[in-house]
């Protein structure tokens, strides 16, 4: 990051100078969504929402090839539901938006106030275990009523004191599975197997490259018995989830009587899970691939794909190129990039250089030029957002129809291998306290946000050696990945014999 | 109505016996939906969803064709936005969902109470007028901005102390357009157009014939300038709407300073729109098509397309019977109706008759039963839900696959074309009060339900003589039709000189 930081960028501060604010720039400068006037609530706008709709397409697709459905659940939820389970409670009870009156009333002094107070006060959904295992609870009554699989894509709401927007936002949008079993293999099953759809997600869409392993009991979800996660690197070696899958065991069955007779007739309680991404996904796609110019998008996952730009400096010169322009859009809206339509804007808007930075500053993955003399040549001038804003290129216009479908793979691919390649120089594997700490200090005075990145470090599996290291330092254990237990050592903290290596981060 | 009332049905009571209990059973006995324990709000089970993910399927790429790109704005709106536009407040007050706080603490009873209480109450949308006037406000400052065309698939909260599943609940799904324009012309024409999709949704794909029209003064959406609607007839010959478009003049814009700046340089407030449907269309589908057996889907709208029922009785057929269905299933799946992948359900429950009588009141299109017998013959034994449930008849296998979409296309123009003959005989043109009282006075006074219809009647435009009419007979106007000007006449309320015929009704 230390070189583009002498050259002139679109976005203003750099990464170097200022990482969060420049997240706040490259989201503003692509207009992917803004804050709202509602406290903590923000406005995705359309070229944000289609990387949200363009998300949920593909994994409901995938979630429905594995038997999920689709159903629809209450956004409220009374009060006495989400006290069912004593660790679920506690944990959203702190934050959650409380409705307790059904209209407007005029006031003494003439204003709108409160009326109608509600007998038992509802909460938002921050999250639906327990007003779906109401459901549950009704829906099944026997093992043949099992395995029961049901998502839900929908808004929550935890209300946040200090807000980002994307990352940490009082209501977001999700998906959340359900599911129940007869068994907790079968649900242990679930749980892993919704994991790797959404490393799939990560990995072959959003282009990023995702430790994967089970969480520490202290950043389990509250309620779960394991909690398995994808922590993906950030460029300011932060760590993000990209997507988190729980074995709840029968603790919430408990909590909602979601129980069912076996072929033996024994009445049992069900095994369930839950799983879920949001609308966090857009801040990791952001700050996993962005750069000084702003917005970088995945192809297989980007708003849209090329961006069409005339050019126009005579008026006789108008019909031929926009009649080019118009063709050339309709040809390569004909094709499709794996299974979606190729998406094309055409801006014709007269501002110059502005219009090229525009759309570099929103990532759209191909930016075409098209003047009189690329008609006359039958040509177009292509730019790859993959690189440097200046490296431009005149190809034949039916070369670029026929290759813009391995050009959009070879641009998917380098973000990907990019970001590993980021991810795999800021990890180390740390064997001494005074390394780990050192490791954890920022290493420029003027940036506190950047430090080594993830510490794969030995953990002895007490919880206050964790709580240790995230006082001091304000590091977590990310995950405990599945090949841990090989590897023994002494813990990071205390110095006691460990049996694992865990990932240790910073986190957003 | 009267003959099947006889028979042996799968729904009691049937559609003459006591229409609102009959609703109720259809619903509950295809599995589309049910009351949740939070009142007022249902849960949308997954047969119920699918409808919905279809209807949502058909419209966004309606809405996108023509420039109309989706959004997402905050479920809060600051009381003060709500109080923006007069009319607005004084409807939506009466009825929404107030958060005051956003937390639960425990009480000195050591219960949760709400704690935390925010400065300014925040209500959950009822509809997004204002605070996504907020936004246009902030996004347009030029003529270049407009036409503003944005959408948002989303839930929304009015409080209702009556409710009825699909027609009137507490929390609904919607999408609700909003557009901004420069000229009351384009603003028009656009809230024309969202109508005629909707006309083309209801009745292509709902299979639902509905009149379109304007509505009355009264009937408007409160702060629009004119409200344009479909308005279909259910079973019980009441009115249902199937859209709603709305020209807002420069109401919205002024209360929420959406201003622009014209090429001449002039700053204009501009013209808005807003158009809506709601999952509301799941209840007119149902009130349309079912019978006393249950539910009856539209082929093109229908949750899946075919269910196959392998019959089993010895388990040395095992093996050739489920081989046949699921090769069969294949080759349906690799097949295409209008766009959609034909969608195939395989039920090998072993219950008999019973398994059949399911799928007649979950309205699948087609039940197919596979025999022994019909594998050697290499054929199926096909039923339509659009005739009588045990009018099944056998079909080469081959002949099933080829023809399955002109059949079903079939299915879909019958229940068209017997919805619009049931809605043609009991539409009649009215013209003296007499006659219009006797039409609306329950014909059957065992079924308090049951009357006339729709009636076609002069109006002179006071709204006192739509007031009485109301207060006698429960009966409004729906909506004016756009031929209504040449229809003169004497008003039915009132005797003066008319110079419209108008669509009266009951409606839900």
């Amino acid at each position: 990051m230390g070189k583009e930081n002498k050259a002139k960028t679109a976005i203003t501060p750099t990464r170097a100078e200022d990482y969060p604010e420049w997240y706040q720039q490259v989201v503003k400068a692509s207009d992917l969504a803004e804050h709202s006037p509602v406290r903590g609530c923000m406005v995705i706008k359309p070229w944000g929402y289609a990387l949200w709709e363009n998300i949920r397409c593909v994994l409901d697709e995938m979630f429905k090839e594995t038997g999920v459905k689709n159903a629809y659940f209450p956004l409220f939820i009374p009060k006495r539901f989400l006290e069912r389970e004593a660790e679920h409670v506690e944990a959203f009870a702190k934050e959650c938006a409380v409705v307790t009156h059904h209209r407007l009333e005029e006031g003494p002094d003439g204003k709108l106030i409160p009326a109608g107070q509600i007998e038992e006060p509802l909460v938002v959904r921050p999250t639906s275990e327990t007003i779906i295992g109401a459901s549950f609870s009704k829906w099944i009554s026997s093992y043949r009523d099992l395995p029961l699989l049901i998502n839900q894509w929908c808004n929550v709401v935890r209300w946040e004191m200090r807000t980002r927007i994307f990352l940490r936002t009082s209501e977001f949008l999700w998906q959340e599975g359900h599911t129940a079993h007869a068994t907790p293999t079968e649900a242990m099953d679930r749980t892993l197997q919704m994991l790797n759809i959404y490393e799939k997600l990560t990995g072959n869409y959003l282009a990023i490259p995702a430790v994967k392993g089970e969480k520490s009991a202290s950043e389990r979800f509250p309620g779960a018995v394991n909690t398995f996660t994808l922590e993906a690197m950030m460029q300011d070696r932060k760590a993000l989830q990209t997507g988190t899958s729980h074995f709840l065991g029968q603790n919430f069955a408990r909590a909602s009587e979601i129980k069912y007779q076996s072929a033996q007739e024994e009445e049992l309680y069900a095994w369930t899970t839950s799983w879920g991404v949001s609308t966090r996904l857009i801040g990791a796609i952001v700050m996993t691939h962005s750069d000084d110019d702003g917005l970088v998008l995945p192809p297989m996952i980007a708003s849209s794909h090329v961006a069409l730009m005339p050019i126009i400096k005579k008026t006789v010169d108008r019909n031929t190129v926009m009649d080019f322009t118009q063709t050339l859009a309709g040809e390569l809206r004909g094709q499709h990039y794996h299974g979606r339509k190729i998406e094309v804007e055409i801006d014709d808007r007269e501002t110059g250089g502005a219009r090229g930075w525009d759309w570099i500053k929103k990532g759209i993955p191909l930016r075409v030029e098209i003047g009189p003399r690329d008609v006359a040549r039958n040509s177009v001038f292509v730019g790859r957002r993959d690189r440097g804003p200046r490296e431009k290129e005149s190809v034949p216009r039916d070369q670029f129809i026929k290759t813009i479908v391995p050009i959009l793979d070879d641009i998917q691919k380098n973000l990907f291998d990019r970001a590993l390649r980021f991810r795999e120089k800021n990890t180390t594997e740390i064997d001494t306290r005074e390394d780990f700490y050192a490791f954890f200090t920022p290493q420029n005075p003027g940036n506190p946000e950047i430090h080594g990145g993830f510490a794969l470090a030995c953990w002895c599996g007490n919880p206050t050696c964790e709580e240790k290291i995230n006082t001091d330092l304000g590091v977590t254990i990310r995950c405990i990945p599945p090949d841990a237990e090989k590897q023994t050592g002494k813990c990071i903290a205390c110095g006691d014999e460990s049996a694992r290596r865990v990932v240790f981060a910073k986190a957003y």
